[in-house]
């Protein structure tokens, strides 16, 4: 909504908005979550009522401010894709932009784990939001595996697994303290998943793939079905690509 | 907690629960979740409110009355494992119980279903109770492959792929009203997960292999690999059983 941002991509953020997160986790650490009323918050932020739910529609919002921004990072990011990318590259790089969001800011992402730890709600807006993002991924996926006969169920699995490994390498760093490599991390995490399911595309790469034809099939089926009735199987599921 | 529950794996459900949870689903129907209340319920059921309260600790939990009871018997059945049983085949045959749980009421199902759509605090809900079965499949899991290197990672993924398989399949179900063989979807869609991550087990026998004949049998090959390649690994994995 910034009239003359100069980088569409990360709109400046109001320092308004800032004092209100600053004085919401000040008063989080020193008083608790639950025992921290939005009246407080923007007492010691110096700001009105009014203010506060311009920029956060309730207090958890606060906790979490910058999932909206990472998000629609995310849905552009994808939706920037080119047909030649390679699905499961493209989705890994995608849960980069998450890891990345909370590595900007190590302390703050620190203290948020220890209070959605303690704050049964927080953990559950914590879910809803993960939820988005891996519906974020399969939608892309979805989407890009149309033609496949198993395509929606495969894209559903793949959103899952990258955002299961994903969060795997953030909790490691988060529990470490926000210490180490939280990349590296990352970057194996996801690489188990890519590799389970695009292992012939070139790691990291973001999809340079011409070696698409050396796409895997998975075929299955009962020990009694004839060999005839299996390589016809085998053969229409080539045909499909 | 009964006193002479006569089999310990499904607990006699008393009759005052079943009615409150009659009297809850027949009023969200008629009214409405949000315009429901406690009261109304204990009312239209003949119950005070501290009968509702013994029962469930909030008004969502009516909307979930089986997932309590469902947790505890994945866990025991997971619990029950022995060594030599396939973690994979493990984990999907637990997470069939949760579809037989959903199968046995298709209608109280698929009406919680439109339910839970429309009412986005029941939707929150329900991801924090997916989140409680895949942290159970996970940590089965996590002890399984306590030995391997990257077994920690691989437990996280492979519990957050049967859960969305699973669910995969179970909102297909849900969607389409109830109707159709559930359990046909739903072992597919197991089976795509099994498949992934181990390979070599006999599929859904659960270490019971009788009907080891007419097992299935799962081909994973590349797009370039020669038809007789596949034949010769069809045929040996026929050989194996």
């Amino acid at each position: 909504m910034a009239a003359a941002a100069t980088n569409p991509r990360t709109p400046p953020k109001p320092a308004m908005r800032d004092s209100l997160i600053a004085a919401a986790f000040q008063l989080f650490l020193e008083r608790g979550y639950e025992q921290t009323t939005v009246d407080d918050i923007v007492t010691l932020a110096g700001v009105g009522r009014r203010s506060f739910f311009r920029y956060f529609p309730s207090k958890e919002d606060v906790v979490f401010p910058d999932h909206e921004q990472c998000l629609d990072d995310m849905t552009r990011f994808l939706a920037a894709s080119a047909d030649t990318d390679d699905p499961m590259v493209r989705v890994c790089d995608a849960a980069r932009l998450v890891m990345r969001m909370y590595a900007e800011n190590p302390t703050f992402s620190v203290q948020r784990y220890r209070l959605t730890r303690e704050v049964a709600g927080l953990r559950t807006y914590e879910l809803s939001v993960v939820w988005r993002y891996e519906k974020t991924l399969g939608d892309y996926l979805r989407g890009r595996w149309a033609d496949r006969k198993d395509g929606t169920l495969r894209a559903n699995v793949a959103a899952a697994a990258v955002v299961a490994a994903h969060n795997h390498a953030l909790r490691h760093w988060l529990r470490s303290g926000g210490e180490g490599d939280q990349l590296a991390e990352v970057d194996r995490a996801l690489e188990f998943v890519r590799a389970t399911w695009s292992p012939d595309a070139p790691a990291g790469t973001g999809g340079d793939a011409a070696e698409g034809a050396d796409d895997v099939v998975v075929v299955i089926t009962k020990r009694s079905t004839p060999m005839w009735r299996v390589v016809r199987e085998v053969e229409s599921s080539l045909d499909e690509s």
